[in-house]
């Protein structure tokens, strides 16, 4: 073992110090006690080195702040806003004291970005590393998968895709600018959370994460509201960064619409509604499933089963 | 993999289901949406198989038991009552549905002996398996470690050392009902939740979950407080089961207070206060440490760094 545990408990509760009122006891007994709204969210994800993420591509730093990202992300996609985190970690208890700590500081900085604190955690002894990541949120008005009604459009906060070209070339030894911010967008996304607070308070009728992918979490949002989610291809070549991604997708003979419909890790909320801001991209109609989102070659199976 | 995501879970929305009516928005969207009281407890454990839980050893319905128990018991332990549950898997692909099946009704059994609900979940693969669970309890006086008063009288909601007794013996191929009991404690303790409870309604100052061994929570308990910890072992002696663990101890050559001071997993509450319900093992006194907890023999080292 490369390291105490009291050594990494007491550097965690260091990295993890916050100020925030709403936390009355944190780190260090038996669970954190907080302050709290009628109504929260809750959501809980996890994490496993070799599925979701992979030390040699990626820094603790950012292996941190994807993880934290994707439990943010599904706060802001129910309306509401993060408050607290608590962080469980299996570690191989080979890892030095300075990459738990570049763990910590992404987590703590991803968190701190959205206002929300860590108030608790557990450390355990593991083969595999594997970080779970349990978010509580406040809200007041929250927005389902269930809300969307016909003849309302349906909107994107950001394009979807950069995640997975990312993933696509990060096996590229040499990469250039554009390859590199979407290798970036997978090893470490840069969420747009004030996009879902945005669309949150414009009056999203029904919102989601689009994690998995745009073709299943719309096909989701749809069977959950009973109608149909007609999809127009054109709208999205009007996104002002789908002629770099299409360039990108080009350069490697990858079909874009794989990357946009199919690609998955993309923290990208997914509304709909009135004159929402973000890109429009369909229509909300009578009816079920999803159109237009064909792809001219099958999805390949390299997602994993989460 | 032995079965499709899709199938475990509706199968998991099934088990889990409730008719609870703080929860608003339950399994299948981004995140659960729950009622809330102004103050809130969280906690969060993992189990790792082959660190906290083995098949081999345990059924799924106990593993789900044991680490559902783990989670409640730190939730009592603030003085506060357990609400919602997440629970995060990391699944191989090659458990059978039943086993799943199994383990989710453990998690449910013991989640449901304490009125609480399962309202998410994440699942996830990997090559060994990992349970994180968080929870989520409402509390209007905390009980935190640091509140323990000189003078003060030290309390156990039972006696601890089962648990440690049964993985010593866990590896026994024939055992009576005695060994019996303890391979059970550890397999999936049965918490006395309500004599928590009570510690807490009884006017408890400062209280912990003594998962970790009597020893370790003791020190914190002592440090948090600012106080000393003088423990006499002839008052646990008075505890109805101390002559039947002391046999067992005896008859595998076992000294009993290494089960009873430094053995782990037992879910018992160790409280301060004056008249309390519980096995009454010390005093607390001015100064710093712990008396009393000496064994024989120095404890090995066989704890997992949790």
């Amino acid at each position: 073992m490369a390291f105490e545990e009291s050594q990494v408990i007491g550097m965690l509760a260091e990295i993890f110090a916050t100020d925030d009122p709403g936390l009355i006891v944190g780190i260090g007994d038996d669970a954190a006690v907080v302050s709290t709204q009628p109504r929260s969210v809750i959501t809980t994800d996890m994490a496993v080195e070799g599925t979701h993420f992979n030390t040699a591509w990626s820094s603790a730093f950012d292996i941190g702040r994807k993880i934290t990202a994707a439990n943010l992300a599904d706060i802001y996609a129910m309306g509401a806003i993060p408050q607290y985190l608590v962080v469980a970690m299996t570690l191989s208890g080979d890892e030095s004291m300075e990459w738990i700590r570049e763990l910590a500081q992404g987590i703590a900085h991803e968190a701190r970005s959205c206002g929300a604190s860590v108030v608790g955690g557990d450390l355990t002894q593991g083969a595999t590393k594997v970080i779970a990541m349990t978010a509580v949120g406040a809200v007041e008005r929250h927005i389902t998968r269930s809300g969307a009604g016909i003849g309302e459009a349906i909107y994107l906060s950001a394009l979807p895709g950069w995640s997975a070209a990312g993933l696509a070339l990060i096996s590229n030894e040499n990469f250039d600018d554009l390859e590199g911010y979407a290798i970036d967008q997978f090893c470490a996304p840069s969420v747009d959370y004030s996009a879902g607070a945005l669309l949150a308070s414009s009056g999203a009728t029904a919102m989601c994460d689009i994690s998995d992918a745009l073709i299943i979490q719309s096909e989701q949002m749809a069977q959950a509201s009973g109608v149909r989610f007609e999809f127009d291809a054109q709208l999205f070549t009007h996104h002002p960064e789908y002629v770099a991604l299409k360039e990108l997708a080009d350069k490697h003979s990858v079909d874009v619409w794989q990357w946009i419909f199919a690609g998955g890790e993309d923290h990208v909320f997914l509304a709909t509604g009135k004159d929402l801001p973000g890109l429009h991209v369909g229509t909300v109609t009578d009816g079920k499933g999803v159109a237009g989102l064909e792809m001219k070659k099958a999805p390949d199976t390299w997602r994993h089963f989460n």
